[in-house]
C-alpha cells in the first residue's frame, strides 16, 4: 500500500505549549468537509462551555458528529473523580469511532492532557490506534503529549512559543482561542 | 482599552517548517464563523488548485471572503514576473481588507513566503497592520516570518518538524494538507 505516492490514513499529533494545536485540527476538519470526507470528533476538555468550532460544526450533523465530553480544565474542578468519569466517557466515543471506517478522519482535541493526568490510560489509546482502517486519519492534539504517542505517530508538529499576549494582560479572544 | 481583561484586536504570526500554520489559520476561521464574525481571506501562495478550505469556505459567500490569488509555488513556475504580479494583486485584496472595519478577522494565507521572496515589500505590510481598525484581528502565515513581523506581532507560534511523512515517501494527503 506504502510507497513513495502512497495514500494511508496518518496519525497526527500536534503538541507544544504554543497556539494552534486545536485550531489547526479543526482546520484540517474543514479540509476535510471540502473534500466530501466524514469527520468524528471528541473534545476531552471543552465542553464547559459552547466553542465557536462546535457551534458551528453542529451545522453539519450529516458530516460531523462531534461530542463535547469535558468537564473543564481539572485544576480548576479539582475534582477528580469527575474529571476521571468524563474522560472516559469521551474516551468510550472516541474507540468507537477509531474502530468505524465510515469516519474518514477522527478527531481526539486535547486528549494528551487527559493522558498527562492519568484520567485514562495509554496503553488502549495507543492499541486503538494501531487496529484503526488503514486509510482513516487520526489527530491527538494537547500539550506533553506521551513519548510513546509520538514514536508512533506519522507526523508530530511542536506548537513552540514564540511570543503569546496573554503574558501582557489580553485575555483569550474570541474567535481566535474559541 | 487594553489591560488584564482587555479586548483588542491582535496580530498572529504562524511560521515555522512544520506542518499545522495554515490549517491552524483556518481553524480560527471557523470559530469566527462560529461566533458570526466576518472573515476576510487572502492566499497567497494556493490557487492554482483548488483546496479543501477553499471550496468548503464558498458555500458561505455572506459570512466569508476568500481571494485565491496565488499562482502556485515560486520554485514551480519559475516565472518571477507573473509570481510577483500575483503577490501585487493579493496584497491589494489584503491591504484593503486590513483597511476596512467591516472584516473582524483578516488571513493573510502564505504572505510570508511573498515577503521572504520580496515579491512584495514588508513596509507597506507593517504599516497597515499597524493602521488597520483596533478590533479587527490578523493572521499572517507561512515560513520564514520576517522578524520586523514578529516584532510587531502579539502572537508568534512557531510549528517545529519534530516528524513529518513526507519525508518516508508519503504524499501529501486530502483532508490533512489540502
Amino acid at each position: 500500500m506504502e510507497g513513495k505516492t502512497g495514500e494511508k490514513g496518518l496519525v497526527l499529533v500536534l503538541t507544544g505549549k504554543g497556539k494552534g494545536k486545536s485550531s489547526s485540527a479543526f482546520g484540517m476538519v474543514m479540509r476535510c468537509l471540502g473534500h466530501g470526507m466524514r469527520v468524528g470528533i471528541v473534545q476531552f476538555i471543552k465542553g464547559a462551555w459552547e466553542t465557536g468550532e462546535a457551534k458551528f460544526l453542529r451545522r453539519f450533523p450529516e458530516e460531523v458528529e462531534i461530542k463535547t465530553l469535558g468537564e473543564g480544565f481539572s485544576w480548576e474542578t479539582q475534582d477528580r473523580a469527575r474529571d476521571v468519569a468524563a474522560a472516559e466517557r469521551a474516551w468510550a466515543e472516541a474507540r468507537r469511532m477509531l474502530a468505524d471506517p465510515r469516519y474518514d478522519f477522527v478527531l481526539l482535541d486535547e486528549i494528551n492532557v487527559a493522558l498527562r493526568y492519568e484520567q485514562i490510560p495509554l496503553d488502549p489509546v495507543l492499541e486503538a490506534l494501531a487496529a484503526r482502517p488503514p486509510m482513516q486519519h487520526a489527530v491527538l492534539t494537547g500539550r506533553n503529549a506521551p513519548e510513546r504517542l509520538v514514536e508512533l505517530a506519522d507526523l508530530v508538529t511542536d506548537m513552540t512559543l514564540v511570543k503569546h499576549p496573554f503574558r501582557s494582560g489580553v485575555k483569550a479572544q474570541k474567535g481566535l482561542e474559541f
